[in-house]
């Protein structure tokens, strides 16, 4: 067989791939219905940090995925939209989370499949 | 605007999210032509450590999307290739990839303008 192609790494799509992390994902699916405030986003995204959030947000901003709107009122407020280049992304996420429905009693079967094979591991975490 | 639902985080599908992961999506890729050794793709991805590469391909493994075959040879060699799962994530990724390299004019320049009005940092990593 051929040598495989290294992959470039300085090439910058390879950023550009981390927004598909976990996190990314849920965040442009939170706010297809509209803006959003951060304390919505956070409530949405139990799971995730507000630390984590916060500079998942900062990530996608500066890739030009989200739009940050902060409103001079009394408390200051902020908003998060997505952009029209976030939006593109939605039919992707879309057939994503479509694949991982699909396939996600195989996808149970092969985990504990690989478990029970495992040697148990003292201290190994949950 | 209604509330927005909470991601359960008990959901066993946050857990294959992951697989969306940058190194994931390049093993899978790297995986279709035919069944590689570890060696091999260390080389085809020159930006992971090898920890993390072997890592990934065990989280793979687990998921059904990797299977992990040792040959009893003198000197033993180990080879991966994707199973009939991990083949059906290529039409996701090409997917993604599409999109990355069609957007990614558009990515830079928002990268470079949010960077422009950035605050300087001192010791910012490069």
């Amino acid at each position: 067989m051929d040598e495989l192609p290294a992959f470039d790494p300085g090439c910058p799509m390879l950023g550009f791939l981390q927004i598909g992390d976990k996190w990314a994902a849920m965040i442009v699916v939170s706010l297809d219905g509209g803006p959003r405030r951060f304390t919505e986003l956070k409530r949405a995204l139990p799971a995730v940090s507000a630390k984590v959030l916060s500079e998942t947000l900062r990530t996608m901003q500066r890739d030009g995925l989200v739009r940050r709107t902060s409103y001079p009122e009394n408390p200051p407020h902020v908003q998060y939209q997505l952009t029209d280049l976030g939006r593109t992304l939605l039919p992707l996420i879309d057939a994503f989370g479509d694949w991982a429905a699909g396939h996600l009693d195989t996808l149970l079967r092969a985990r504990q499949h690989y478990d029970s094979r495992a040697e148990p591991q003292v201290g190994r975490s949950s």
